[in-house]
C-alpha cells in the first residue's frame, strides 16, 4: 500500500482478498468506477496486478455497508444530555431548550460526529430527519457515506408557519440539487400527525410525488398519537396518511409500534418501507412493539433505525439488530419472531431498498459499499454461523474496514481526521450547553 | 514502560495517570500488594517515580472491574450454534446433545475464550455454572481474572444421581481448596427447582453452610417453572427454596423474571443477591421481566448476568446494562425505571458484593479491579454525563485497559497470547460438532 493519501477517499480499483462473502471463501475487485466487478473464489488471481490498492481481509466477513433508515444524525451532540425521563419532561425540559440554541455549526459538527460513529459501525447510508440541514449536506458530503436528508416539517396546524416550513422543504431540495452529489438526496420530512397538519401532509406528499423524492415520517410511535388521532380524526394514523398520499413506495415510516392488523395490510398494500427502532422504543417506554410479521406478511419493507443519540444513545447498527431480535421475541412472546437472518437483511437489503441508492447487496454491478467485519475476535469465535455472530455476538466494534462508493473510509479502524471530529464536537456541544445555560 | 514480560500478569506497583474517578480528573496509585493505595487529583505528583509501571490514561473513565454474576463461560464454544428457536427444541434437538460430547478440553478452551472476552469487555469477576470445572478453574487461573465456580448440581429427583453430584459438588470444593488462588472460589450449584430434589437444595444447602461457600441457582426463569412448582408442591418456588434454606446471604439466584411482590419480600429479607439477565430473557421469550424495583425497595441485592453465550451470545457487560435499563422501561412501561447510575452499580458494586471477592469501588485499600474506558471515541464524545455514555453509549469495546487483582491483563486492548486463545477456541469448538455429528 502506498502513503495515506493514496487509501482514503479517492476512488480506485481496489481488491478485497481473502473475506468471506455469504459464508464462503472469496474475493472482492471493486472497479475505478466504484462498483463490485467480481467476486467469488479466485478473483484475487483473476485481478492480478490490477488493483491500484490491495486489502488483505485476512477473513474478514464482508457485507454491504449497513443503511440506518431513521436517525437524526446531529442529534449526537445531545447524547448523554438527558435520559431516564417521562418522555414529555424530557422532551419539554431537556431536549427541546437545548436545540433552541442550536446553531448551523452545531449541526455540521453533530452530523460529522454521527458519520463518523456509523463509518466506525459499519454503516454507509442513513436516513436523517432534522433542521439546518444544509449543514447536515455538508457533513456528509466531507464524511463520504450516503445519506437521504430532510428538513423536518413541522407546521403545528398554522398556516403562517406552514408556508415557512414550506419554503424550508423547497430550499433543501434545492440546495441538494445544486451539490449534484449522488451519494446524498433530498426526502420531504413531515415530522408526524401531531405536530403537521392534513394540509401540510398533503402538500409534503404532493411536493416528493413532483420531485421524485422520498417522504420520512414518524408513525405511531406512541398510543396516544393513535388515540388522539381517532379522537380528533375519526380513523387511525396510517388511514389519515393514506388520505393525504404520504403513503408510497418511496415513504419511510419510522416507529410503527402501534399499528393494528389492518394498517399493516395498508401499509403493504402501498409499499410503504417501515423503519423498526427498538432500542428508542424501549428506552422511551412506548409499551408495544413494531408488529414486524403483521408487516412482512403484508408486503411492507420492514427495515432497522437507531433513532437519534439523544434517545439510544449510539447508532451503531450491529447493536440494533440484536435489540430488534430480543424485543420482537420478547414482546410477541416467541423465540422464532426475527430470526438473525431476518435481522440482517433488515440492516442491509430492506435498508438499501428503503432508501433507494442501488446499495445493500455484494452482487457484481453492485455500488461498493462494503463493510469488512473481523473473524479475529471472540464475537466471531467460534464460527458455527455467520450470521447468528453478526446479529447476536458482535458490535459494530468488530467492523475494520469501511468503503462507500468505492473510496475507503475506514481501514483496519483508522480514520483520517477521527480525533479532529471528536474534538470539534465535543467543542460545539460543550459551547451549546453553555449557550444554553447562560440564556 | 519496559518491554511485555515487565507490563502483562505480574503484581507491581502502578500508576495510573490523567484518569475520570467519579466525573473528576485524577490519578490512581496501586501499591505492589495489589491494592488501592491512593485514588484522586495530585497522585502523579505524590508518587512520583514510585511505580515500577506508569500507565497514561489520557482522559479516560476509571471503573472498579464489572462483575458478571450469572454466566456458564464454557458455552462461549456454542455461540451462534442455535439460535431462534423454542426453549424446548433449542435445548433438546441442539444444546444438550451438543454438550452431551463436551470433553473437559473443551471446557478449558470454552472457558479460556470467555475469560479473554471478559477481559476485553472490562469484566474482572464472575460467577459461573457448568461441569467439568476444575478445567475451568484452570482456565480462570491462567487468565488472571476473579470467578466463583460451581458445579451444576442436576439429581433430577433420583437418589442415586444425587449421590454423584454430591460427591462432584465435594470434589470441586475440594480441587479449588487445593488451588488456594484467592481469586478463585467454589460454591454449591443446585441447578434449580426442576432439575434438584429437595433433599438435593437440602444437601447443597448445609454444604455450602458448612464449607462457608455461596451458592448459585437459577430461579423462576419461566412462567412454567412457577406453575409446575405450585402443582407440585402447593407453594412458589422462593417459598420452596426458603423451605430447603437455600435463600442466604451468599445465595445468587439468576433471572428472577416470575417472582410476585411477597416473593421479592422474602428474597429481600434473606439478603440474596439476585443477578438479572435481561438479554436471555428476551432471546428466550421469558414473557416477563425482573421486578427490580420490587427487589431493590426489598433489599434485595440486584445485580446482572450475561447468561451463557448460548443465550445472548455474548459476555459484554456494558451491552448487558444497556438491555437491562432498556428491558425495563419497557416491560415495566415506565422511562424512568433503572436509571443509568443504577444499571452501572448493579455491574460494580452490586455484583462485586454478590461474589464477596471485595472487590466493586475503586476506593483506598481496595483490591485494584479497575478498567479504563476510552474518552477518545464517539460512545464518550460528548462527555455531558459519564455514566450515561457508560450505561447507554458505549459497548464493551471502549474498553482501553483492564487490570485485575493488582495484575494488567490488557492494556491498550492488548492481551498476550489471545490469538492462541482464539485459535484454541475455534479448533475445539470445531472437533466438538464433529463428535457430535459423527456420533
Amino acid at each position: 500500500m502506498g502513503d495515506k493519501d493514496d487509501i482514503f477517499n479517492k476512488r480506485q480499483s481496489i481488491l478485497i482478498a481473502n473475506v468471506m462473502v455469504d459464508g464462503k471463501a472469496a474475493d472482492i475487485f471493486v472497479n475505478e468506477g466504484g462498483a463490485i466487478a467480481a467476486v467469488g473464489e479466485g478473483v484475487r488471481v483473476q485481478h492480478k496486478g490490477e488493483a491500484d490498492l490491495v486489502i488483505d481481509g485476512d477473513g474478514a466477513v464482508a457485507l454491504p455497508g449497513l443503511a440506518n433508515t431513521h436517525t437524526h444524525a446531529a442529534m449526537s451532540l445531545l447524547r448523554g444530555y438527558a435520559d431516564d425521563m417521562i418522555l414529555q419532561d424530557w422532551l419539554g425540559q431537556k431536549i427541546w431548550p437545548l436545540e433552541a440554541h442550536l446553531t448551523g455549526n452545531d449541526v455540521y459538527w453533530g452530523t460529522k460526529l454521527a458519520c463518523l460513529e456509523m463509518i466506525k459501525t459499519g454503516t454507509t447510508a442513513f436516513n436523517d430527519m432534522y433542521f439546518m440541514m444544509d449543514e447536515a449536506a455538508r457533513a456528509v458530503d466531507e464524511a463520504g457515506i450516503r445519506a437521504v436528508l430532510c428538513y423536518g416539517f413541522i407546521d403545528l396546524f398554522n398556516p403562517e408557519k406552514r408556508e415557512s416550513e414550506c419554503k424550508a422543504t423547497e430550499k433543501l431540495a434545492a440546495q441538494i440539487r445544486v451539490m449534484n452529489n449522488p451519494r446524498i438526496r433530498a426526502a420531504a420530512g413531515p415530522h408526524a400527525i401531531y405536530t403537521v397538519s392534513p394540509e401540510g401532509l398533503k402538500w409534503c406528499a404532493e411536493f416528493a410525488k413532483e420531485q421524485k423524492i422520498g417522504i420520512h415520517i414518524h408513525l405511531s410511535e406512541t398510543e396516544n398519537e393513535v388515540t388522539d388521532c381517532i379522537a380528533q380524526h375519526g380513523k387511525r394514523p396510517a388511514a389519515l396518511l393514506d388520505e393525504c398520499s404520504i403513503l408510497t413506495q418511496k415513504t419511510i415510516a419510522a416507529h410503527c409500534c402501534w399499528l393494528e392488523d389492518e394498517e399493516c395490510a395498508l401499509l403493504g398494500k402501498r409499499g410503504v418501507s417501515v423503519s423498526h427502532n427498538p432500542a428508542s422504543n424501549m428506552k422511551l417506554a412506548t409499551n408495544r412493539a413494531m408488529p414486524t410479521r403483521q408487516l412482512m406478511a403484508a408486503g411492507a419493507n420492514v427495515c432497522l433505525g437507531t433513532d437519534g443519540c439523544a434517545s439510544n444513545n449510539n447508532l451503531d447498527m450491529f447493536e440494533e439488530m440484536k435489540t430488534a431480535a430480543l424485543l420482537q421475541k420478547f414482546f410477541w412472546n416467541d423465540p422464532t419472531v426475527l430470526p438473525a437472518p431476518v435481522a440482517l437483511a433488515m440492516a442491509t437489503a430492506n435498508g438499501a431498498k428503503a432508501l433507494g441508492f442501488g446499495t445493500g447487496t455484494l452482487a457484481i454491478g453492485s455500488p461498493a459499499d462494503i463493510v469488512l467485519v473481523s473473524a479475529r475476535t471472540s464475537c466471531n469465535t467460534p464460527l458455527h454461523n455467520v450470521t447468528s455472530n453478526l446479529v447476536y455476538s458482535c458490535s459494530g466494534a468488530a467492523v475494520e474496514t469501511t468503503i462507500c462508493d468505492g473510496r475507503v473510509l475506514m481501514l483496519n479502524r483508522e480514520i483520517p481526521g477521527e480525533e479532529e471530529i471528536l474534538a470539534g464536537a465535543a467543542k460545539a456541544a460543550h459551547e451549546l450547553v453553555n449557550r444554553s445555560q447562560s440564556a
